[in-house]
């Protein structure tokens, strides 16, 4: 016997699970195809030289890659930015102009698991790519906006900067381009760790601690920039409420290709973490063509979202209830013919209908075809026996309420329908 | 700059394509949940030992592998079956039996690349897991028959036969289980390659010619089994046309694990091959289990499905539109605003709408937003210049009859939508 075993940080996702999966998939593709984004899948592979080098050391590290058979370096998708950056380039005379998709699939990083980290997971990202306007900026995080309300969240917040104001600090400071790398990095961690082991870390790379609070400081107190002010216009004018985003110009995020805007969405009452964000990469893209291609995005980290809507509770009932609606139930050779009339009766009604199918060995079979219904937690059973088939009747059965009462096919229908 | 390119028999779906792969498979999800079936989701990649051997010599060849960092030998999902077979033992005491489950995602395999064949591919299956009755054999024909009606195939037939008529001309012809296989996989080949090739390839497996003739002939002449006949007349009792299937008996499919009935959609007028197969396989799933749980399935093979679509023009018209069903136009910095609110009015009424988003450099800015419609293949155009602004109208432009009217909001809307 070979051991049935899964590789860590890789899931199944059994029926409830991805019933759920299903449903917050379904809401997002409908929001960003209200804003009419259009779906765009990329391959599980590409050659190493198209996702190497681009996520910095620790992203290189991460990546999962082999050789082929055909002695080819190959790389399994890590984001959805660069494969996106690499369509572009490669079918950039027939894509219109901005080129604005959205993209749902999986990526792969060999990272150390931990609770809500995992080796697979999926993205969904929306991009806007092709110039470099506020209005783009506001549309991605009016989309994001829009995408949270719609999967029912209240309480959460979207904090915008402009990675800009980095530039400005090193000058102000004096720093060198990789200092500013580092302390960008330094400060994305200011949540998490908190200012004196920022300030800490910055002034190990390389400057004293007093340079550190007064960098930090400048941060801290900038203003925003024109950009930023025109974007939150737009945002308005898109009637997102004020309560909704809020500037905060210590907001880094680690990734070293954001040229412009960043944003992260907050949720209160969910502390574990981001469920997304996005920002402006202006010169990604140019890195596979021949020109620029500037860009903004948004990604939302899946299991963080699937996380954060069981924690609040925003799933609707419905979605703990099997896909099929009912179970015919079969009581006997005899009345075989007459379940699955009515099952095609129900299908033909476009209710979800299951009909039982195990084998029948047991003195009252529906004693396991009732468990059956229970465990898969199907609303309701339809029983026809001998005296349903003389009648030409079903009982049926609501699973929560016990209740049951003989009806004809017509009525059937109505109450599981109602 | 680094080369734009994607690896051999790996593919990008831009939007027209995506759209119609989505549209296929909401079409099957749908189909799949009103017969019951669970969405399930397994990871891209396992331990090497859970599918290696599964597929015999060739599969094995043909898997992806590779050393993960851990140093663990991984390989990438393969098919769909083996891994349910996985998750069927690996959580047997949680899964209501029978369980039927639908799965859609994506498998590899490192084939030679040549017309329609692709190294990642999507399958998608249905299988009932747990009883070894003729109801569960019909039941999956039936699903199989639904969907391809849902999908608008008109002329299709399900070529049904059982494997075990093979073991028969066995024990008749004194062939050795090694032999037995052999001819199988050579009268799998028999619409491809002809009889006269068949024949040839039989006697090649250590048998004179005389006895591949009998062989066949007893093969070709055989009635069908009891389970079948009984198949046969569940598929009646659940309305299933007569033209819809037909009795093969040389029907071979080569999968080895296959222990029962067998079955393979065959379309008129695309003669590319099957769209899809299936049978029982009762014993693939002990290999992970410390007991039996006897199996059914089908899987689509998505590719040969869209090519049969395309080939029989079943995708509605639509599909070649963009998402968005209008563009608001941006006449100039003025009228921004105006465009701006109209965008959010028919987002809450429910359409899809794109907001032009590009720069606005030209003396003529419209014409350029048309253009970027017309490429889009978005059916409606609005604009809102500063004639529109004062009389609060917007100008609606049909982009297919090029008509266009000045238009209320409330009018804009309900000709979009009408």
């Amino acid at each position: 016997m070979i051991e049935p075993r899964t590789l860590k940080g890789f899931r199944d996702f059994l029926p409830t699970e991805a019933r759920k999966r299903n449903y917050v998939i379904t809401k997002l593709k409908s929001v960003f195809e209200s804003f009419g984004f259009e779906p765009l899948e990329t391959p599980t592979l590409e050659y190493e030289d198209i996702l190497a080098g681009k996520y910095g050391e620790e992203g290189d590290k991460l990546m999962y890659r082999f050789e082929d058979n055909g002695k080819r370096r190959v790389a399994m998708r890590y984001d959805q930015t660069v494969p996106l950056a690499r369509v572009v380039a490669q079918y950039k005379n027939d894509l219109p102009m901005p080129f604005k998709r959205y993209q749902i699939q999986n990526v792969w990083r060999a990272e150390n698991t931990q609770k809500g980290r995992y080796r697979e997971f999926l993205q969904s990202d929306i991009d806007i790519v092709g110039d470099d306007i506020a209005l783009a900026d506001a549309e991605v995080i009016a989309t994001a906006a829009r995408a949270l309300d719609t999967l029912g969240f209240d309480k959460y917040k979207i904090l915008i900067n402009n990675r800009t104001i980095f530039n400005f600090v090193n000058e102000e400071m004096n720093w060198t381009a990789d200092q500013g790398i580092k302390v960008v990095r330094a400060i994305d961690k200011l949540k998490k760790i908190g200012r004196d082991e920022v300030l800490k870390e910055i002034s190990n790379v390389g400057m004293s601690l007093i340079d550190a609070k007064r960098g930090l400081e400048i941060i801290e107190t900038k203003k925003p920039t024109p950009r930023l002010e025109e974007t939150f216009s737009i945002l308005k004018a898109m009637g997102i409420e004020n309560r909704r985003w809020e500037y905060l110009p210590t907001l880094a995020r680690g990734m070293d290709y954001y040229t412009g805007l960043i944003f992260e969405i907050e949720i209160d009452e969910y502390s574990a973490g981001s469920v997304g964000g996005g920002g402006r990469y202006n010169n990604l893209i140019g890195m596979y063509a021949n020109q620029k291609y500037p860009a903004v995005g948004f990604a939302f980290g899946f299991d963080r979202t699937m996380e954060a809507m069981e924690a609040l509770n925003l799933f609707p009932d419905e979605i703990t209830e099997a896909t099929g609606k009912v179970l015919v139930t079969i009581f006997s050779e005899e009345t075989k013919q007459k379940s699955l009339e009515v099952t095609i009766k129900l299908r033909e009604a476009n209710i979800n209908t299951e009909l039982y199918l195990g084998e029948l060995k047991e003195k009252n079979p529906l004693e396991k075809q009732l468990k059956y219904a229970n465990q898969k937690n199907i609303p309701y059973v339809i029983v026809i026996g001998p005296e349903e088939v003389e009648k030409n009747m079903t009982t049926l059965k609501n699973m929560k309420t016990r209740e049951q009462q003989q009806l004809s096919l017509e009525d059937t229908v109505k109450v599981i329908t109602q």
